[in-house]
C-alpha cells in the first residue's frame, strides 16, 4: 500500500466486497517504501542487524498499515478491527527474518466476522513459542494471506498485485502472451520457481498444501469496478479437478535469464562424488538448480550444474578451494546461459511435448546444453543470446496465444 | 531519542552503567518526531482517529526505538534484548490513548538480567485483558519506567530529560533559581501539578505509591561523563525519611500563569449549590481548581472558582445555559489571573509560612484574590501582571537561592 490515498482506495474496494455479503479478512502489506526505510534505519545502528531485533523493527510497518486500513474502513461506515499477528495467534518458528508459519488460532477472527466486522491482520509476521516477533521475509504478506485463508477455510484468497494475472509467458518477450484464466497449483509452482515472480513460491506451496483457491489480480483497477467483473478477473490458481475447462497441453513458458553453468572435469567416478562437489557449494549458501553427471570414461567423469549468475564466482571459488579433496582436473564455466521451461499439467497425458520442443529449438539452430524434466515441466539450458528467440518460437508452436 | 546518533549515545551511557556492575532495564521514548508523524498519518485517514486503532499505530514508535537501542548495545559488545510491553506482561485497562498500567509480570525480565543481558522495554504502552494494545498517552514513557522500576524493586529509576533537574522555581523568571538536590514525592507532586512540567504527574504518583526513588537528570550531558558525578547529578525524588539533610521550610515556588476566575453572583444559599454550579462545568469536561464559597447574606451567596484559561469561555457558556436552574443573578469573570504556590514539607512544622507569604505580597502591593492551602502548599491567585514580581519576591524572602 502506498500513500494514505491508496489506503482509502483499498478500503473502498474491501467495502464493495463486504456490501455484496462476503465476510472479509484483509492482509495489507506495509506502506510503500516503509520496510526499506526501517531496514536502513536498523543498518545505521548495527550492520548486519541482529535478526531478532530487525524483526521487531520490520514488523512495525505492517502494524501501522493494518490500523490505517481499519480506520479508513471505519471512516466510510464499516465496522473494522486490526490485529498484529501475535494478537490472533499466528505462530511461527524462530527463524528470524525468514520464519515459517506453524499455526493460526482462528477463534478471535471468526468471532469478529460473525459480528459483521471486517478484520485486518498484519502479514509478514507472527510470534515464536517465546513470544518473540518473527517475520517471514520479503513477500511474506502473500504467504500470510494464504495461511489465514487456509485457517479460516475461505472460499477464495484474492492476492492484489501490480500485475493483472499470470501470463503464458512474459509479455515483454512475447507480445501476444495471453493472460491465463486458470492455472493449477503445480503449474503455478513451476512458473513461480522458474522466475515468473508474480507470487512468492512459498505462498503458492501453502495454497497448494491447504487447497486454498487463490486468485491473482490487479490492485491498479478502479476500486469501484463492477464486482462480478473483478471476481472473474486475474488468474485463478486451483486444483486440476476443480477446473471444468478442457486442459491445454502446455500452460506457459517460464524462463530464467540469469543462470550460470559450471562443469567439474575429470572427477574420479566413485560413490559420494556428487556430495563432495556440491557440499562446498551448499556450505557457501549457494543454491544449485540443474545437475547432470556424465557417463564415466576410464573411471573419470564430468559433473555439470547450474547456479544463479550472482553466485557464479563464489561457486568457482568454493570449488577451487577444495580441488585436492574433490580431485577434479579442471573447472569449465559459462556465465551467459539461460533456462527455458515449458510447463503444463496436460503434458502428463500427451506424449510428444518434449520432441516438439526439441524439434522447434533445432529448427531455430539453438543448441541445448542441459535438459531436466519433471512430470509437468521440461527445462532446457541454452546460450543466453537465443533466449528471446527460443521463448517466441515455443510460444508459437504450442499455440499459447490462442484461448 | 533523536537520530540514530543519539541512540548510539544512549547505548554508550547505558553500557557505562552496566560496566559498573548494575543490572539495567531501559525504557526509551520513540525517536524524536516519530509519534507526531504517526498521529498525523492516522488523522489523514480518519479524524478523529479510532482510539484503539490509533494506539496500534502510535505504539510502533517505541517498538522501533527499543530494537534500535538493543542493536546499538550489541554493536558495542553488550548482550541486550528488546521487548514490546505485551511481551513482558505489561497489563493496562482498556482506556485507549490514556490507559493506566495495572500489572507487570517481571519473570522474563528477571531471567534476562540474571543472564547479564541489558533489557530494553517499550514505554508508553501495554495490553488490556483482550490483548489490545493500549497506550498511556503523552509522557507515558516516564510512567512506564517508574512502573517497571517498581515491579523490579529497582534501586533507583533514572529519568533522563531535557532539563538537568527540578529547580526552586522557573529559572526564566528568577535568574538565581537553584537546582534542588533532593525533593520529596509530595513536594514534587505539588510542583508537577502546579505547572513545573518536568515529569508527568502520573509518573510521580506512581513513584510515590510504589516508593521508587526517582532521579531526574539531563540526557544532554556527555554519555561518558564520570559515573559517580552522573549518579549524583539532577534531582532525587524520594521519601522524607530517606533524606538525611536538614529539610528546608520551603523547597520551591510553582506558578501557573494561565488561569481564569469565575464568580457566580447571588446564588440561593441552599444545600447542593456547589453541585448545581460545578455539575454543568464538569459535564463540559472542564477541570476546576480553586473553589471558594462566601459567607451568605440574606440567603444569597457568591461562589468563585478557577479554571484553565483555555476553558474560560466554555465554562461561562455552560453556566449561562443553566442560569434558570442554578438561579444566580450574574456571572463575573477575570481571564487574566495567575496562581502562585509555595511548596515544602518543612512548612508542616513551621508556623508563619503563610503570614510571611502574605506580608511579602502586601509589601509589593499585590492583591490576593483567592487562597487555598494543603499541608505542604499555600496557593494564592493574583493579577497576572504581578506574577513575575511575586515569584521573585517570594523566592528571595524564603532564601531559595541559598543551598
Amino acid at each position: 500500500m502506498g500513500s494514505t490515498d491508496r489506503i482509502k482506495n483499498v478500503a473502498r474496494r474491501v467495502a464493495k466486497w463486504h456490501d455484496a455479503g462476503h465476510q472479509i479478512v484483509v492482509v495489507p502489506s506495509a506502506m510503500s517504501g516503509e520496510t526499506n526505510r526501517l531496514i536502513a534505519l536498523a543498518k545505521e545502528v548495527q550492520n548486519p542487524p541482529d535478526p531478532r531485533e530487525l524483526d521487531m523493527i520490520a514488523a512495525t510497518g505492517e502494524q501501522v498499515s493494518v490500523a490505517l486500513l481499519s480506520m479508513a474502513l471505519q471512516a466510510i461506515g464499516k465496522a473494522a478491527v486490526s490485529y498484529a499477528g501475535w494478537q490472533v495467534g499466528i505462530r511461527t518458528d524462530s527463524a528470524f527474518t525468514k520464519a515459517r508459519i506453524q499455526s493460526i488460532d482462528d477463534k478471535r477472527v471468526r468471532n469478529d466476522l460473525e459480528q459483521n466486522r471486517i478484520v485486518i491482520i498484519t502479514g509478514f509476521q507472527g510470534v515464536d513459542d517465546d513470544n518473540n516477533i518473527a517475520t517471514l521475509g520479503r513477500g511474506g504478506s502473500d504467504t500470510s494471506a494464504v495461511a489465514i485463508a487456509a485457517a479460516l477455510k475461505a472460499d477464495e484468497c484474492l492476492i492484489y498485485t501490480d500485475v493483472d494475472g499470470v501470463y503464458t509467458t512474459d509479455p515483454r518477450v512475447v507480445s501476444d502472451a495471453r493472460r491465463l484464466k486458470n492455472i493449477t497449483f503445480e503449474e503455478m509452482l513451476e512458473m513461480a520457481s522458474l522466475g515468473s515472480k508474480v507470487l512468492q513460491t512459498r505462498s503458492v506451496e501453502f495454497a497448494g498444501n491447504y487447497r486454498v483457491p487463490t486468485r491473482v489480480l490487479s490492485s491498479l483497477t478502479d476500486p469501484l469496478m463492477d464486482l462480478a467483473e473483478e471476481a472473474s478477473s486475474g488468474t485463478l490458481i486451483s486444483f486440476e479437478e476443480d477446473t471444468d475447462m478442457e486442459q491445454a497441453v502446455i500452460s506457459g513458458i517460464a524462463f530464467n535469464r540469469d543462470e550460470a553453468k559450471i562443469t567439474v572435469m575429470g572427477v574420479p567416478d566413485r560413490p559420494g562424488v556428487a556430495y563432495h562437489i556440491l557440499g562446498p557449494v551448499a556450505d557457501a549458501n549457494i543454491e544449485v538448480d540443474m545437475i547432470i553427471q556424465n557417463q564415466s570414461v576410464d573411471g573419470k567423469t564430468d559433473f555439470t550444474f547450474t547456479v544463479s549468475r550472482n553466485d557464479y564466482n563464489r561457486a568457482l571459488e568454493a570449488l577451487n578451494a577444495q580441488q585436492a579433496q574433490i580431485g577434479f582436473s579442471s573447472l569449465v564455466g559459462d556465465a551467459k546461459v539461460s533456462k527455458i521451461s515449458v510447463v503444463g499439467v496436460g503434458m502428463r497425458s500427451h506424449v510428444g511435448v518434449a520432441s516438439q520442443m526439441f524439434r522447434t529449438l533445432a529448427e531455430e539452430s539453438i543448441n541445448i546444453m542441459m535438459i531436466s524434466t519433471s512430470e509437468i515441466k521440461i527445462s532446457v539450458l541454452i546460450d543466453e543470446k537465443y533466449m528471446e528467440l527460443a521463448v517466441r518460437a515455443l510460444h508459437k508452436v504450442f499455440e499459447l496465444e490462442k484461448e
